[in-house]
């Protein structure tokens, strides 16, 4: 690294913040680290489990002031307002990034706030457990995972270098991706399954013909993995939702068609058409599989990395 | 135990017919087995991998001469043709079971042909993996998992009692359920989940704004479950969706209205309304799983696996 970070402030000490304040003391990523959150308790938090060779300050103000690195863990719906709130302190030349869900939407909200001599690089880190607290923390939240980077037009390129040094720093592999790309990317991969295990699990459970003991009980046949999603924080994934409403409903549009079409097959008896639909799946998974083998390996051993969910064990 | 299997048949020796036989091995729970598969490749793989001093025979005839417990393990699709096949064959008094995924229509359409001294008692393991063939088979394989009964109005109890005793000595815990509730539990619990994670990875695969190679390579967060899901046996889940058509049909129906109320909240904004919805969902699971402690919390361990080693008593 050319230039090591000077002050860096990480605002937010929930399980990602505090994962980026574990990994940067451990890869010794800058001279001098600030943290902050709003809640009182979690920065007394902070300090009782040691992360405090961090200096922890009581306001976003605080932890910015001469910071040359900031990092903004909270969650999508807030990002805007403390970035209107530390608009005024962020020093020139500075590098501003975060680590939100969505990307179009905070570009778009928190625009009016930056300065142009301040370098907004939105960033998103693809990693995370189902914990939450700084408490859930882990030095290894990034290791050998994927982390996209969305500069907004115009972006500095120095600073997309140096957003992009940090998160490598930390041990995450790095995209660069235009952010309505990224938003309609994660809407498929991520926000609508999320959405459907919600609604599933709420449809299981308010059927009148299966108690929620049976819903549980006999969930290991594909049922387990949409209740533990089912279990993820309501407020962070109301956020995610408003804010990449466009990729979302649109998506949601196509899914619409296509299970109406599987339906159908169903209710027709239609095995020839229903087998080739399955089958399609299958080939196209296949194929992906046998071609990210070589494209896109990761180069890390994945040893540390930490799987969001369980593996799916179970046939029918 | 009051009677020892004489002669277990094993018609099917895919990944569930496979460990049925490896389990009924190990834990001793016949006098003598005989297996077959109507593939001959998979018969000779059963000699092959030594599963083999089960006796090998070529014909499902066969096999179900002479047998007083017949296990049935092919398709739900092929369950009834087998058994007309070998209906005229099966001894007086014998007990005739499977292991389908779908229970209403499998006694609808083998009922012509089970004569009225045959006790057929329909199974379903609540268990599998992903991979398929004989030698994937685990004598492990249904240990400390759940087996439901199913026996039709009318069923024989001590022929119930038999089945129940075979699913207990190697290592299940059973479960006596109407069939027709069955295959709602099971749509709800697995057959809809697996159908709508066919569908949502088809969308994804279908979507012109991203790349499969995108879908697969971003699929940690929410999606890797759905792929895997999606990577199952397009003919076995073509019976299943085509047998419990009835059930599936009446989940989706809920699922679409529940789905439909989510979207449009998101496509009002309307916050408070997601997040109740979200809430819903997260608070019912942890009800339900805080009593499942109580109430449904497995008795064995898996490592309590081999003491269990309780074959039926030999001293008939």
């Amino acid at each position: 690294m050319e230039r090591m970070i000077q002050r860096l402030a990480i605002i937010g000490q929930g399980l990602i913040g505090s994962s980026i304040t574990r990994a940067a003391r451990a890869y010794g990523v800058a001279r001098e680290i600030t943290i902050t959150d709003s809640n009182e308790k979690v920065r007394n938090r902070t300090v009782e489990i040691g992360l405090g060779d961090a200096k922890v300050v009581s306001t976003n103000i605080a932890a910015v002031e001469g910071a040359d690195f900031i990092v903004l863990c909270v969650p999508v719906g807030q990002i805007a307002e403390v970035v209107q709130e530390i608009g005024g302190v962020v020093r020139k030349g500075a590098i501003l990034t975060d680590v939100g869900s969505v990307k179009g939407s905070v570009i778009r909200d928190t625009a009016p706030y930056i300065s142009r001599e301040v370098h907004f690089i939105p960033a998103h880190p693809l990693a995370g457990t189902e914990s939450s607290g700084p408490e859930s923390g882990l030095t290894e939240m990034f290791l050998d995972r994927w982390c996209i980077l969305t500069p907004p037009s115009g972006a500095d390129l120095d600073a997309v270098e140096e957003v992009k040094r940090f998160w490598q720093a930390i041990g995450s592999h790095v995209e660069i991706m235009d952010p309505k790309h990224h938003d309609y990317v994660l809407a498929i991969t991520s926000h609508i399954p999320h959405l459907i295990a919600f609604t599933i699990f709420h449809t299981a459970l308010r059927h009148e013909r299966i108690t929620d003991s049976e819903v549980m009980k006999y969930s290991a046949g594909g049922f387990r993995d949409f209740t533990r999603i089912a279990s993820s924080n309501p407020a962070m994934w109301r956020d995610i939702f408003l804010n990449n409403k466009e990729a979302i409903l649109d998506v949601l549009l196509q899914f619409n068609a296509d299970l109406s079409s599987l339906t159908e097959a169903i209710r027709k008896s239609d095995g020839e058409r229903i087998f080739d639909d399955l089958s399609t799946s299958r080939l196209a998974r296949r194929k992906v599989i046998e071609r990210e083998h070589i494209s896109a390996k990761p180069k890390l051993k994945p040893r540390d990395a930490k799987p969001l969910f369980r593996p799916y064990s179970s046939g029918d």
